[in-house]
């Protein structure tokens, strides 16, 4: 049993420095953000009760420095650092570090972080709970025989995955067994130069796939679920649109996801927020498990809004050592939400990102509709980070009406001076394919080239 | 058995008539947005689907021109109007006009307007159909020996009332039997002068109230409630803010008021939405029946966010003929809700409406904040209409945290150029009084009043 933490030091920027601002203010800790001189004027600077500067732009200077970052914590004797998403959040080192220097770290410890972080591990680690994985190697492989072995087991086409890679990088698709050697011994040496780490697994090749995942919490002795997100509209393996519950989870399938992924976090002693990431197969329409994240997602808010739990609140909470104060019948899934992530990226030129300064700026309103975003009008934004500029979660009694809403939102939706992802959400939400929830992880990217193929038609 | 509205004409304007837009741009009817001359840049004219002019600034001349309404509706051939609230929502010519040129109303039967809208018979209904009315005279008093008699059974302070009064004008509190006959000569008089009605009626003066009210829908044949609204903080009976659930009922008042609110409208006949108004006094912990709104009202949003239900689509659906699909087990209160209405009024100087340019708007945004405004940056503020520009409404699942939500949002406002009552709420979600729930129509003004020999002392 701790005591609630009094101060937090913030380190990140953007929607998410500004979500745990607002956390902290309505659970009155004082909040100390930490930001790159390339944030000084952003609306996270001007919220948080104090901010400090450590250091320039580039995010090795100053949002990835974790001295830096544990060298502001210990002046502004915070009681502990919420990294967000993204930078420092998955990077076990700096948990070690704010644990050295008896900083809390909102998160897991520096060990889970660790093993999961480390995708052969991690799958090591879920067979051991008994949570389904992609068909393919236990571990690392060796050499080409040892491949060989696994693919006679998986079949082509397969996968051959970088165990330090992930959102899409250091993976390769394996036609036939007339290429597996070469594949391989390119991929391994890819991998080598690009992570530092040259171990690669064999995984079989799914196709018609969506993205599913659950959302956990735990103090360290309870592990509750908070239902999933499905997250399978996604370009080049990066997500676009999420929604909660899945279009297409039924009860059974829903409670086992969800059994697996608590099942997980008790088999490596998980603490705070974290997300069960899997793939669903839906040929077969079996789910499995492919990694974990230890930390709060982008796409946390579709979770809120249907069980009306603030998960970064109970993150607070917990890394204050207080118990979790609710039980699992307690949270209780209602209604439907979509969450859009608006990119400053121009869909009409390959998705170039947009930086630069936004002039009138109108965030969507009315009943359903939530904006999570740190722009306003006459923000410049700076191209050195992500290019998302806020989320827009829209929540109705159902699916249908949470889509309608979130066209309606979308609609009303203004930034002026820079092109942003808008419009490619409108053409999202409104084709048949979502609207339908019966879809793919490769749905926007046809969505798109049969688009451009009618524009091009029309133009 | 109707067919759903294609199309609907707003005759309203500012932050109603943008809910009403949404409402109809979510159920993909053709909206039509009637706007006075010193509304047409107005944000709901730009959103809205169509926009026609319907006359100058003055409200006589466009808001509450009933047949300039009803030229526009039938000129667009929209199949109905809504009304939104004030203006003529309740207005049973204007209702009646309607009918009469074949063009839907989203309210109830202009007879049904009527009656309810005559405070005398309203009383009358409410008692035949078994619901508790303040102790009193049971119709209108015709002479100064009825009101010796009344004021006998009633006893003193008492409160005699214009029949056609409301919101705070026509009452008069008497003190004692000395001054009960010149009193009763001179409000009937003032009376005929204001209302052109000189009925009053007379009441038990209760001093330790709350106002709580019930929200009802009904189809014409099914009637449900979706629980009380609490707004019993007011200034000079003005509601400033509103929340739900009351904090002072439990589960049998609360049920058998809501019986009492559905017993009313089945004795007449009710359709559509529609508000039944209580005083609950405090001492005898009694709700008595005040009033019914027959209309949507401005803090509607806090039972939207409870219940996940959206009141506007309801009226919409409804006004075209369709049953309500849901039952009373359907409609469940999650959580807390709590609006504060901002007014363009400035608390340091006796409220006084204060329109002019907005220069920076920042609406505050992120988990359980909604907000519902028609204002803008560079939007100039007519001096014409009432001063609110904006509601915010806050969720959380208790009531802790709905107000902890509260004064986070509101530190986030920005509403740059002109002076709100947003400082006003701050003090009063803030105050030990708001936070107990503990609390009667009086407690503004007392805080008000201790807030300025504060100031006083401290200045």
């Amino acid at each position: 049993m701790g005591e609630p933490l009094r101060s937090v030091l913030i380190a990140n920027r953007g929607e998410i420095a500004l979500r745990v601002i607002r956390a902290c203010k309505e659970l009155g800790i004082r909040s100390v953000l930490a930001y790159s001189e390339a944030d000084a004027g952003s609306l996270p600077v001007k919220l948080a009760d104090q901010a400090v500067c450590i250091g320039p732009a580039p995010v090795n200077a100053s949002y990835r420095n974790a001295r830096a970052v544990v060298s502001a914590a210990l002046a502004f004797t915070v009681d502990a650092i919420h990294p967000g998403y993204g930078f420092l959040s998955e990077n076990a080192d700096f948990a070690a570090l704010c644990e050295a220097e008896g900083v809390g770290f909102i998160g897991p410890s520096a060990d889970v972080i660790r093993r999961m972080g480390d995708k052969i591990e991690a799958k090591k680690i879920a067979r051991r709970a008994g949570v389904p994985t992609v068909p393919g190697s236990v571990g690392a492989i060796a050499e080409y025989g040892e491949a060989l072995a696994v693919a006679g087991e998986v079949g082509y086409p397969l996968l051959i995955k970088a165990a330090a890679g992930g959102g899409g990088r250091g993976m390769r698709v394996v036609p036939s067994a007339a290429t597996l050697e070469k594949d391989l011994a390119e991929i391994m040496s890819e991998a080598e130069v690009a992570f530092g780490d040259p171990s690669v697994y064999i995984e079989r090749y799914l196709t018609d796939i969506r993205h599913i995942e659950i959302q956990v919490i735990s103090d360290g002795s309870t592990v509750l679920h908070l239902g999933e997100r499905d997250c399978t509209a996604q370009r080049r393996n990066q997500k676009l649109i999420e929604e909660s519950p899945s279009p297409v989870l039924d009860a059974d399938l829903r409670r086992s996801m969800a059994a697996a992924a608590v099942a997980l976090c008790q088999e490596v002693g998980y603490r705070n927020a974290g997300t069960v990431e899997f793939v669903f197969d839906n040929v077969s329409r079996t789910p499995y498990f492919i990694e974990m994240n230890t930390r709060i997602q982008v796409e946390h808010p579709v979770t809120e809004m249907v069980t009306g739990i603030d998960l970064i609140k109970l993150q607070l909470q917990i890394a204050g050592g207080l118990p979790l104060d609710l039980t699992q019948d307690d949270i209780v899934v209602r209604g439907h939400a979509i969450e859009c992530r608006i990119n400053a990226e121009d869909p009409g030129n390959g998705f170039a990102p947009n930086p630069g300064r936004i002039g009138a700026f109108r965030a969507p309103g009315g009943p359903g509709v939530r904006m999570d975003s740190h722009i306003e009008a006459g923000y410049v934004i700076p191209p050195y980070y992500d290019s998302m500029i806020g989320k827009l979660i829209c929540w109705g009694q159902d699916r249908d009406e949470a889509i309608a809403r979130t066209l309606r939102a979308l609609g009303e939706l203004v930034v002026d001076g820079i092109v942003t992802t808008a419009s490619l959400h409108e053409k999202i939400a409104d084709s048949p394919e979502f609207r339908s929830g019966r879809f793919n992880t490769a749905f926007v990217a046809d969505l798109l080239s049969r688009t451009e193929s009618t524009d091009r038609a029309s133009g």
